[in-house]
């Protein structure tokens, strides 16, 4: 099977090495013509990923050459640039072809999910992957369980038999908007779970405000027409406890240097990569406000990336709100 | 208010410490004379809890005196002391007393969760309360959420009102049976996420481990007439992660030792105290063979426990097990 790849992230990097492991024939497309070169020289993928990228993978910045001949395309590039890379595949991509998307946001402008996204430029089936995923273990065989979803369950059929194996277990999951808000959602949790690590608390903190987080997600999901058992699963809860427990989330390590007292840029500039918790905080907070959906944390996030707000006082504000009944939707 | 703390292991330690900053008159009942006799001599609780015990908490070992005049009697022992304890209550306790009960377990005799061991002997009111609470941090003020349920909700309200404060925020759910599986059934993963990290894997791995594992309890709490949400809360998430990712959890620990090769004797011993989850998985297991219900970690747990089994050969069977819907209830 010939596979191909965009975006030489961690994630596309480690998704390239797992399925040429499996024996795949891949591409892996950067438009960065100094990356390219750098790995094509080492064979390492330097500010990215610390694992040797096998010969037979073939790099390039040729979009137009490389979307030939693949039956499968991989989205691996940040969610806000995932419409700018639909637009160039408009015209040279097969129909026949099949996105898998892994990016994980809400465009800010549209809040749009991003199959939505792809979906309005391009007639591709599009199965998304999500789920509780490290690409610095994924790349070393560490053993993982993500899910697929799709409004096409073929597909996810197909690509479930294409991509899995015994360290790289696949689930199937109908609910699609539920599998994609969930990976979206669960960074703007994880920013406030490193905040509260950088404030000093401790792990009861971090576990309510992880419940809590993936309720007031549920809530906002649920009006978005998901199913709130969905985010019990990999995408949800899964994936939620890697990005707000694990020292490579790079969501909870900027949340770390906020609660320790540094701004937004300049968490944002020494963690150096995509931080797409900030840009999905902005897109929730925006469909709160119109769904009318209470998000206590998520407003105080907000609160604290976009209007400078103290953590300690946000941190505050959510423990002394008034009594709840925990399956009270509000 | 009055109110008697029964066991003086780390819990109830914590919960005497903070009833007493919010103005209580506490009595911490311990059936060991020689604890208390070092409590009353250094209140310091040793074995347990690194903390100074306030002068006006009042330590005994005489239950008849102790019960007097208390309106609510709370129960910290662990799980597999309860009956004894509500039996040395019966005939002595005060018919309008509420029971607090902190215990999380399953008989593994009758397999009745813990309240209804209760009610079998005490006719009073139970309200139990469950979620991510580690003693270590409660008594040092560390912001806390958890979640309270009983039969009477009137009765949770009222314990609402006396327990909570500002770093210790307590919601209530209405659903006692999955507020009850979830906390008790938690730590058969806590054992298996230790096993995981005792043998390398990653923060995937976990992340998937813990999922599953709470697809699977929430199947069988589903079927012992738990609503699937609750499992979704504090209770059940919630409590799952802090006992999954904290150092302080002794059922992780007992984990971790297994997964380095160590037979469960050996852990066991090495840790000291009650590691709730091995009893657990034993009545959890039986518990999925009466309502034939699948639950392929805790089979796997039950192997590795008391059958032996390679951990190893666990995680390879949990991994390549046939393809599935994430939803499929199988």
């Amino acid at each position: 099977m010939e596979i191909l790849i965009l975006g030489a992230g961690s994630w596309g990097t480690a998704m390239a090495i797992h399925l040429n492991d499996l024996g795949h024939k891949i591409t892996l497309w950067t438009r960065d013509i100094e990356q390219r070169n750098y790995i094509l020289k080492t064979r390492y993928n330097k500010k990215y990923l610390d694992v040797l990228i096998p010969y037979n993978i073939v790099i390039t910045t040729d979009i137009k050459e490389a979307v030939k001949n693949n039956s499968i395309i991989i989205f691996a590039v940040p969610s806000d640039v995932v419409r700018n890379v639909a637009v160039d595949l408009k015209g040279i991509i097969d129909k026949k072809t099949i996105i898998v998307n892994l990016a994980k946001g809400i465009e800010t402008t549209s809040l749009k999910r991003m199959s939505e996204v792809i979906n309005e430029i391009l007639d591709n089936t599009i199965v998304v992957l999500s789920g509780p995923s490290h690409a610095e273990e994924v790349c070393r065989h560490i053993p993982t369980a993500c899910v697929l979803s799709s409004k096409n369950i073929n597909a996810c059929e197909y690509i479930q038999d294409i991509f899995m194996n015994e360290n790289f277990r696949l689930y199937i999951n109908k609910d699609i908007i539920g599998v994609e808000l969930g990976g979206a959602l669960k960074n703007i949790i994880a920013l406030g779970a490193g905040i509260s690590d950088g404030l000093g608390f401790g792990d009861n903190t971090k576990a309510a405000l992880m419940t809590r987080g993936l309720a007031e997600i549920s809530r906002l999901g649920v009006a978005l027409g998901a199913d709130p058992l969905t985010f019990l699963g990999l995408s949800g809860m899964g994936d939620l406890i890697v990005t707000c427990t694990s020292m490579y989330s790079r969501n909870r390590r900027a949340g770390i240097k906020i609660g320790q007292g540094k701004s937004l840029k300049e968490a944002l500039k020494e963690i150096g990569m995509v931080v797409e918790g900030v840009k999905t905080t902005e897109s929730a907070y925006k469909l709160s406000q119109i769904h009318n959906i209470t998000m206590p944390i998520t407003k105080e996030m907000y609160s604290i990336l976009f209007e400078g707000k103290n953590p300690h006082d946000a941190v505050y504000n959510l423990m002394t709100r008034s009594k709840k009944h925990e399956m009270e939707y509000i």
